[in-house]
């Protein structure tokens, strides 16, 4: 190998993916207790190392599937933490994933045998090494994006009312909105397609259901 | 060490910096020549290795200021990337990270003995493994955040004209707007405080001469 790459210091680098779950009441997030020492049994975000033959994308999906069982959500990265003493036993870099999944579509998919828990954002349990600061960066990300695109959707069952869509941001923002101001605000994005539908039941009157215009609405944004 | 972490595969972890440029009309994007081999002389972000001390933010201000001599500029993570080969050698994640600066503040302050160069975003050379794609990721983050927030008033004289700042924006999506769109949008946003004085020179009328109001632009967004 070439003199100049020989002399550099190596590092091991880490995935740690930040599965937020919304339950149609509030925000959680997944956990799991760590597995090895330092700090075994500690909840830790869904982590793992990077191997030789894979991606980053790669290594964040095949450790999340290793931990909980679940495939097939959209993990997106988030950031990279490398401060030199992270973790205690060897200079490592993390680069953090996120995803915000129906804690109901997944709770029957996460398998028993790895114990991953839902824990409610307003009751996290200490968290391993930077984690606490990677969910922080998460919820920043989620709410920066949430104020300029409607999120969360995929969330949301086919049909749905405002006030169920309230009740989703206010989760993510940890606050409670203006009725009134949240419906004239997210009807402006024109995403929305007012059905004929009322959904009854909570309420004499009822709430219109709107379902997502598709044509206008790109999850990847 | 424990067990675990001996079997891990390290990697290097590298640093590559895209500092784009106005310079009043156009984008550019600063570049060194690679100095090792392989592939020595190709073009290149400013890239270099973390070092065993250093934070990832640390380690991408240090290589700035190695390869130009630069210091201060605001650089802001972009993303990690890990693509098993995108190193020929060994196995690199790189952390790439972006800022957007004023090329005639700058001009002055890098080095002449660097051989860093200022290119126009239209005559980009062939760039060093896959930096191509750092840049092209660069450059859609800066449109996501100018379609949002107004940005790049970093670049701007302290007082300046819509017709001055609409060139920035255009620069920035390599397009042409109409004017009066973007005049009526950009003051939607309330950020900027009309002065009594008029830019004189270019027309008989003059162009209204425009501040920044401080007060309300949040430059960390």
């Amino acid at each position: 190998m070439l003199e100049e790459y020989k002399q550099q210091t190596k590092c091991l680098v880490a995935l740690d993916s930040i599965i937020f779950g919304f339950d149609g009441e509030e925000l959680k997030l997944l956990l799991v207790k760590r597995g090895i020492e330092p700090d075994r049994d500690t909840w830790s975000l869904m982590g793992g190392w990077l191997k030789s033959n894979e991606s980053l994308d790669e290594a964040a999906n095949r450790i999340l599937l290793e931990l909980t069982g679940l495939e097939g959500v959209f993990l997106e990265q988030l950031s990279a933490f490398g401060d030199p003493n992270r973790d205690s036993v060897e200079r490592t870099v993390a680069v953090a994933y996120y995803a915000l999944v129906n804690v109901a579509d997944y709770e029957k998919k996460i398998s028993d045998k790895f114990h991953a828990k839902w824990f409610s954002m307003h009751e996290l349990p200490e968290l391993l090494f930077d984690h606490a600061e990677m969910v922080k960066l998460a919820i920043e990300r989620l709410r920066y994006k949430a104020a300029f695109h409607p999120v969360g959707f995929e969330l949301m069952p086919d049909k749905f009312t405002i006030p169920q869509l309230q009740t989703l941001y206010e989760a993510i923002y940890g606050s409670k909105f203006d009725k009134r101001n949240f419906s004239r605000k997210i009807l402006s994005t024109n995403l929305l397609v007012k059905l004929k539908e009322k959904q009854k039941g909570f309420s004499k009157k009822g709430a219109f259901l709107y379902q997502l215009d598709k044509s206008k609405y790109n999850l990847s944004n």
